[in-house]
């Protein structure tokens, strides 16, 4: 069932990511794959909900040639798209990747590194409109493939994000088999996962926490326009 | 929308506990609740797909009397359901918790601390026949409450455990709102996540991944039967 060669994917640590975002396809991909967590250095990273990560390598040594460049969203994605060590290490990498792959706001990372200059992709709902600024046209959908441009939606859609990853690399066996493992049948005891069926309310109340981020990332994408970065890529 | 005093949840840490069991319920509590990561030291804990994390408290610091404790599952559950200091720890906090609850095979880690004696419960497909063994009573569900017994199937059911668990605590708008910030309104690719929709050939290879586990557990919930550890909870 598993490949003798295990696809290598490298996933973006930084300060401020979203947990989830980093782990529902880490769960997915841990079984079949080669998993590298990858920052500038090996000292511990703390995630926007304060739970600690250790990067297993760095950006000088992970691997040049990688199968998935993956990259989450977090509450502190707009420093780190501003962050010129990030966005050369993923414009190298994603220019070789075989798939270039966010979920949630990390589209919007991958856009500052120019690697979603158009491609259609997807993001969390509340950073939707933001794509544009990034030169990626925003495309309906839980998850979007365009040529090797894989993005899920916000946090949960990572599961999702996950399989369907998988699937393009190892085939549906392993990913039916890996969402079996994970028992992945979902039942939301509410159906309040977008803004459509939660209602204009809970989405202001719910947007009132993501707001800033949208700010900082509309700042990033004015700053880098400014100096033209990511306009060749 | 955030009561003034925060929930206290405390989830276990272990070596090998299932990375996603514990950061689904997560990401459901930590914008609302004031969350712990609890084990014996607050050395690194390494999760069973190897990302380590690091306990916040300890079993003599953590707090007494807490809202919420939690177990996660994991191929690394059958030594921790052994390990005499766990199980002292878990039947001391669930005593006084007003939910004890668990994910996947945490289920079962609570069954050895004798907390799910008389109670219906649920775990990981591939365990359920494993609860009888430690005095619950399997009852078919994502997510099963009985009395403060709240317990979630495998892995993804963490999710749908963790709304759950916020509704009751917080209330159904706390838990909406939480729903649409992790945009919880999953698409998963296939329909392959329980043994009925995969089929028997994908269980087969599913199970066999986990089938040692299962084994373990049956062997340390005979050797506390012959203790007589937890018959009295």
């Amino acid at each position: 069932m598993i490949a003798t060669t295990r696809p290598k994917v490298a996933m973006l640590l930084y300060p401020g990511l979203t947990l989830l975002d980093l782990v529902a396809p880490h769960a997915a991909f841990a079984g079949a794959m080669e998993t590298h967590l990858v920052w500038k250095t090996t000292d511990p990273v703390q995630s926007d909900s304060g739970v600690v990560l250790h990067p297993t390598t760095t950006f000088e040594d992970c691997p040049a040639d990688l199968d998935v460049l993956f990259v989450p969203g977090g509450m502190g994605q707009a420093p780190v798209a501003a962050d010129e060590d990030v966005l050369k290490f993923l414009a190298d990498r994603g220019a070789r990747a075989q798939y270039v792959t966010s979920v949630c706001g990390g589209s919007l990372i991958l856009g500052a590194a120019g690697l979603l200059r158009g491609y259609r992709a997807t993001s969390h709902w509340s950073g939707v409109e933001v794509l544009a600024r990034f030169g990626a046209e925003y495309a309906e959908g839980r998850v979007v493939v365009d040529r090797n441009r894989i993005t899920g939606g916000g946090v949960t859609a990572g599961l999702d994000f996950g399989l369907v990853v998988l699937a393009q690399l190892l085939g549906e066996e392993v990913a039916k088999v890996t969402q079996l493992m994970l028992e992945y049948a979902p039942e939301p005891p509410f159906d309040a996962g977008t803004p459509e069926t939660a209602g204009p309310e809970l989405t202001a109340m719910a947007r009132a926490g993501n707001g800033q981020v949208n700010d900082e990332m509309i700042a990033v994408a004015e700053e880098l326009a400014a100096k033209g970065w990511g306009r060749a890529a």
